[in-house]
């Protein structure tokens, strides 16, 4: 499982495709792909950006070993010619992205490759596996924080997820996504995030009763003790033996700084407030009552709707997973090709389907705030060239439904670029952020979310626009395309 | 995204348990552990056994680093003696497995740790991140593979895969299970297995038009020549193109060995027999049409049944996330504990849910097979040092429903233990087949489940069965603890 560079880490197809340019396009034209999704996972109302730090490291160590060569080699497909070329592969082009922790919305650029096509192509598909995983689990984050109303959540999820990488980066995005712990070692020596966790019910086991088992556990461990209560009953076996400990811990003057119990079974709504008032009457009100087993942002929101005493939540499957919806669909299109002059020609993929239809040209992103609020009103697709006015009236219409129009007078709105250069001529030219500071700018993008947009079920949907230049320039492709 | 080596991959728990054990029993105990799961993935009838050789692995480079450790003693959790064990850890205790590829059913041991506590309780979190994930991707792989009724299905989701190793590892069991190929090339390059890839869509749009496209590919790559159809107009565009070129390649006397269309969008029912049709009458009866398209196994058999034209399958989200069920519950229980005389005392985890209650004691699994027809019966767990003589009546019955039984006459069924040790005293003593062997294996192993276990709906179950000696063992320490 030795981590080889990950330069085939593609798909077969990027290669010959590769072979094919190199054979047939002696000059290699320069394109631009775009890294857009269609719609937001689990029926939810935005998503959140993550894994550009592990894309930009990708893209940094991309070359071919002599190994990979001669793999290549190997497979009776790769000309001699085009195996020397590989040799001296490396990524020239530019990467423009949305920084990592940005809250982001459908058929809007997340990235965008500038790059001779051999290049382009190759790079195709581990910058959307990167962004589709990461992503889709910040995204999940975020919605179980939500519900959790401002409780802690501690991603739990490793044994369950798709591999390492999918419990390493996973929990890296979910702490990007809201988090307040995981459980993932690797992760927190990786990525400098806080690592919690106490014990399994093999400890209790282990120990010829539940009272000594915690007991030991709680001399152990004071400054950070929640006793699992469930392994033989909760209400009558697990919460007295708990409360027997904390007693004897406070009587022995043992400084407690976080304690409580955890419950992992049962109907925890009755089991918690039942529990609650044990511990409140036994005198310790501040012992926390955290829980997990299978949980997701449907159960933590109707727990909280019940009035469940729990704070403190442990969630592993569904985030991990993000169970319900386990692929976040970002595609990868070309856009524009550059011709002898260096003019970017826009360029289209038709579809049937209206929503599938790409958006032509080399792209920028406004995203446009009401000024009084900081709330997001919409996000602007327009053409590099384009710039705006924010003292200037701005029409706003939906590309999809044309007729829907919104004009906001000057004054009254802000207007924020949103991509970023990180490679330039192939340097990079980005730092990413620590995840921790990733995690805090995430929480202050969720706050330009109005809450209907954060609702879990049927949220309002934040309005992705083209600018009338670029929404021209689309119509035109298109009428020249039905035309031909 | 270096691959550090994996000790660290686990969860805080194991760790802060770890040291409670080393503070707190100065013997260590040997236990044993069970990894088991409950309910097939899908509502499946069976699961295939995947992730054996990346285990081993992981076991055998089991160890701390300075780095690792110096991360634990900045996290003011760990003493200093503790950490100093730490640095000549290694696994020195057995582990018994169920080998990949082989079919695998609800309740009974995939892996079994035999180890010193403080060893068995480490390695649970990898072990299981690593079995669950590929023996739900093998499951899914087998089921797609089961659906096509003996067309190749090609593994395309490294795009979508939940990470780096979820794309790779996926790949690896997604082979296991059945798939003929796969796209992904790093796979391909460390399991050496078939990879397998044409064009995409910007290959099309990156030329002045689709015959050109289609051309030029033909001629780059004669001997493995699918063309994408879709870009414009599958049928008024796409395939007539495809056949102007097939013609004019035969034309010039070029060897075709394996060329056709692929369909990637669309009704495939209706355009694959129009594009039949086309490909007959035009003089390409062999000319292959293969599709994909968000495709799974209940839409593949569907299509089957529509009389689709297809004989190859592209399979990607649907297979490498397992999207309708992205985790596989497999569990990690303690089973016995062995005392001072070296005795193993087993050990039982009640549940309120009569499923979860798990079975204690160290144990094996035979497989009973029918003679006349080499299907399975049942599976039959038992204790280390039962053994059964195929010549004399064996009696079944259900452990959940044990009014439920089956006697079975002496001569008419066969035995197969289907553990094998693997460590044995930290020592590897198994040498992982390759993988296309394990996939050969699987086949074989996939035939001995009846048609009405592997069908997609509604399932005849597999029955686990308990010896008589087992099931007593159970019942009595149930009494025990019901009593105390």
């Amino acid at each position: 499982m030795d981590r080889q560079n990950l330069t085939l880490l593609t798909d077969l197809y990027e290669l010959t495709m590769m072979q094919g340019y190199f054979k047939n396009k002696s000059q290699n034209e320069t394109v631009i792909f775009d890294v857009f999704y269609r719609s937001n996972p689990s029926d939810g109302g935005y998503a959140v950006m993550a894994g550009l730090e592990q894309v930009i490291q990708y893209i940094k160590e991309l070359h071919f070993s002599q190994e990979d060569i001669d793999y290549l080699a190997g497979l009776s497909i790769f000309q001699q010619d085009f195996l020397d070329y590989l040799e001296d592969f490396k990524f020239t082009g530019d990467i423009y992205a949305i920084p990592e922790g940005t809250v982001v919305f459908p058929r809007e650029p997340l990235v965008k490759v500038i790059a001779p096509i051999m290049q382009a192509q190759l790079v195709e598909t581990a910058i959307l596996n990167i962004i589709n995983h990461q992503s889709l689990i910040a995204t999940k984050a975020a919605r179980v924080c939500y519900a959790a109303r401002g409780d802690g959540i501690m991603e739990f999820g490793l044994r369950r997820a798709q591999g390492p990488d999918a419990g390493v980066y996973g929990a890296r995005a979910a702490m990007i996504g809201g988090c307040v712990a995981t459980s993932n070692v690797l992760c927190g020596q990786l990525f400098n995030v806080p690592v919690k966790g106490t014990h399994a019910h093999s400890w209790i086991m282990s120990f010829p009763d539940e009272y000594t088992a915690f007991k030991t556990y709680a001399e152990m461990y004071p400054s950070a003790c929640i006793l699992l209560v469930d392994t033989y009953d909760t209400l009558k076996s697990g919460v007295p033996n708990a409360i027997r400990v904390f007693k004897e811990m406070r009587k022995a003057g043992v400084p407690f700084s976080y304690y409580g119990i955890r419950l992992d079974s049962g109907d925890l709504a009755y089991l918690s407030k039942k529990a609650r008032k044990m511990l409140d009457e036994a005198g310790f009100p501040d012992a926390v009552i955290s829980a997990s087993n299978d949980l997701d942002e449907f159960l933590i929101d109707s727990l909280k709707v019940q009035g469940a005493s729990i704070t403190s939540w442990g969630v592993g499957t569904s985030l991990i997973t993000s169970k319900d919806c386990p692929a976040f669909g970002g595609v990868y299109k070309l856009s524009a090709i550059k011709d002898k002059d260096g003019t970017f020609i826009p360029k289209i993929k038709l579809s049937e389907n209206t929503e599938k239809v790409t958006n032509p040209g080399n792209k920028k992103i406004y995203r446009v705030y009401e000024k009084e609020s900081g709330k997001i009103k919409a996000d602007l697709i327009c053409l590099m060239e384009e710039h705006f006015d924010e003292e200037e009236s701005l029409l706003l219409f939906d590309p999809l439904e044309p007729w829907k129009k919104t004009r906001l007078s000057g004054g009254s709105y802000t207007l924020r670029e949103i991509m970023a250069p990180i490679f330039l001529g192939g340097e990079c030219c980005y730092e990413s952020p620590k995840v921790m500071d990733i995690r805090a700018y995430c929480q202050t993008e969720l706050d330009t979310l109005w809450d209907e947009t954060r609702r879990l079920i049927n949220p309002h949907k934040v309005y992705v626009d083209l600018s009338k230049k670029l929404y021209d320039i689309k119509i035109d492709l298109l009428d020249r395309m039905s035309q031909s």
